[in-house]
């Protein structure tokens, strides 16, 4: 099979879909939306046998539970899917905006209007779910999909594309808008990341080996982040009640997330009274706590901290604790070992929580609030596709706004340049 | 000599003084940016000094009439240089700007703040100004930049530098704000393109072959165009002596130029009306007019239009002729032989300009006026480091907002996640 000329007319059967999207309105792309949420419930049946495929090869495989547990589609997360793309349908249409428009002094106004990006390719590993909520998401702001899943999930994704492909087309718009890399060589990802002018977009989403090798091969701009090592900073004006809830909810509201808390660093004058009654809460709550050698003197029975592991994200009950000599010690800590995605200072002083939002280099900057907050429909902005923690075109929470881009409009009355 | 090594400690230099500047508040930026003017004008001399050289070794290679005009430092450029940098100091600090900030129902408030993208990478060819250009913008907007300039103009780059890097320095910012690539090797440009992490940002400046050079082989987001292959509709609906004087001003007023148009596009209906004395208007002023069959069939004494010609940007005076049967197929043209730079309606019909403002695909759609304007300065932004026609992060004219990202900021009063 020629893997090079396959991914290259899927790419541009997903171009010509991204076209006829493009100019879809607003009600043409919720209908899509909306048939293809009842067409993911009314084949649910259908759908669960496919995966039923998926699950025994898996076992077969001999691979874990958890990963099992994440393949797995049952009624109940079918109807998510589907409960998903109804939410997407209800979200205001980014298309067409018009963000800002001034006027010049020869009469011609000059405004930027929202476009979507284009073909959008999405990597990704075993989560079924992905594929409906990518594409809803993709689709709502005019953008094709061209989804390239991982092998263990290929016959639940297939059939999930299938079904959204037929509700494409029966709201009339061109079923290029989801294009499936329906084999399962990896070879396939590696052309497709070459498909530049075809391709306008890459998000990567899954482990942090598969998006540095996406990132290294791709001649198109990738969206992603590695991981998420957040911090929370107490200052020595920190309301101490307050900092220890905040430090307790980043931690272990769900430690398994991205924006969960994985060091937590100390101003050196209250370090006494703060550290005993919060590591204690945590050890109760089973939390490993990994100290550095200042937090050993004041709770000597953990484990020190090595350096290796401020870098590390652990997506579990695992914390390191840290004792900083004052802000400028906790920044500095932040911006070397952090990861750009979250950070928050507790404080009471005005001055400081000024410089912290103004400094700290993530994609997201919190005083006095969780880290847990950092995802789209906390911040009100709706379902997102993920979270970029990448210096250009977005960061933080990518959703409907973060899948377009603007282009200049000008409307004259016959002006010419002198 | 390790390349490799040389262009890593340049990068890392660099990077620091990315992190001092991202906190320098806007007069200390400002005062940079008009020290560097003073010491442009005071050092007049040496500079002319140092750039005859370069002079007098493009001479002797033997270089174009042209590419020596654009080497050559007098006087008035060297003052136009600095007084844009004055220009600069004078425009708005992007940094720090909240774009947006609103309310949760938690009462945690959600806001996106303005950030410096870090270091950006700029590689260009021959014309020693960009030098100062570029690097007041990005210093503007927070950035430091890895200057990397073609070997014909390295002793005039060399001598610049220098003078920005005093001025830098006397402003009480880190030189490493203004760091260049001193070195003639080309390997020096594959190495800068694989810092990744280090480098945040590429802009290439120049001919399409350095730029697509520089695209294939960056791991860094690049921002660019390759070329303006810019278009005037005329519509059946056109006001016919507007239209005459927008399709002259857009060919002639400056040819050179990437927002000039390369081709106009004629509805039918019109053609027989509008062309004669349009085409002669264009042979009168020496613009070589290359026509498609119908065109011929109107105007017959000038050549045949080739496909090819349709996506050369020829910046220059000649200029390809089409008749289209209408809006839909001058559209389906520009789709597949336009750059995505700049295109142009004439119309008075509302439905036709709304429709072609929102389904042309470029970075400035225009109606009723000249392709030449889509410029920062014409736009109302001030200077600009380029125009990208790429789908993510910027489309148009790259000003000082253009070279920052936002990151979200959250201010809460202890909100936890439930």
């Amino acid at each position: 099979m020629d893997i090079k000329a396959f991914v290259l007319e899927k790419a541009l059967d997903a171009k010509k879909g991204a076209r006829a999207l493009g100019k879809a309105s607003s009600v043409e792309k919720n209908t899509a939306l909306i048939k293809m949420a009842e067409a993911l419930r009314q084949k649910a049946s259908e759908l669960m046998e496919e995966n039923k495929k998926d699950i025994a090869y898996a076992e077969e495989k001999g691979l874990s539970k958890a990963l099992i547990d994440r393949l797995t589609l049952n009624e109940k997360r079918i109807n998510e899917m589907a409960q998903g793309l109804e939410e997407i349908a209800a979200l205001p249409d980014p298309v067409g905006e018009i963000t800002k428009i001034w006027q010049r002094p020869n009469g011609m106004r000059v405004g930027r209007m929202r476009v979507p990006i284009g073909v959008i390719g999405i990597i990704y590993e075993s989560r079924p779910n992905v594929t409906a909520d990518a594409t809803g998401l993709c689709l709502k702001a005019g953008n094709a999909v061209l989804l390239r899943g991982g092998s263990e999930a290929i016959n639940s994704n297939k059939a999930i594309v299938n079904i959204l492909r037929e509700a494409v087309k029966a709201a009339g718009l061109h079923e290029g808008a989801v294009t499936f890399i329906d084999i399962p060589d990896r070879e396939a990802i590696m052309e497709m990341l070459k498909l530049e002018g075809i391709v306008d977009l890459i998000i990567p989403r899954g482990g942090e080996g598969l998006i540095r090798a996406v990132t290294e091969n791709s001649r198109i701009p990738v969206l992603k982040h590695y991981k998420g090592v957040c911090h929370v900073f107490v200052d020595r004006d920190a309301d101490l009640i307050m900092a220890e809830e905040i430090c307790f909810n980043a931690k272990v509201q769900r430690p398994g997330t991205c924006n969960a808390m994985e060091t937590m660093l100390i101003d050196e004058p209250i370090a006494e009274g703060f550290l005993p009654k919060m590591l204690k809460r945590f050890e109760e709550t089973g939390v490993e706590l990994r100290g550095c050698k200042k937090t050993l003197a004041i709770y000597p029975d953990i484990n020190e901290v090595k350096e290796e592991d401020f870098y590390k994200e652990y997506l579990d009950l695992i914390l390191n604790v840290k004792v900083v000599a004052d802000m400028d010690e906790a920044m500095e800590h932040i911006a070397k070992y952090g990861s750009a995605h979250t950070d928050t200072i507790v404080t009471k002083d005005y001055a400081k929580a000024m410089r912290f939002l103004r400094e700290v280099d993530s994609s997201s900057v919190m005083v006095n609030v969780s880290t847990r907050f950092s995802d789209g429909f906390q911040y009100g902005l709706g379902a997102e596709i993920g979270i970029a923690t990448d210096k250009i075109h977005a960061r933080g929470p990518m959703g409907l706004e973060e899948l377009t881009c603007t282009k200049f409009i000008v409307m004259g009355d016959g002006q010419l340049r002198e």
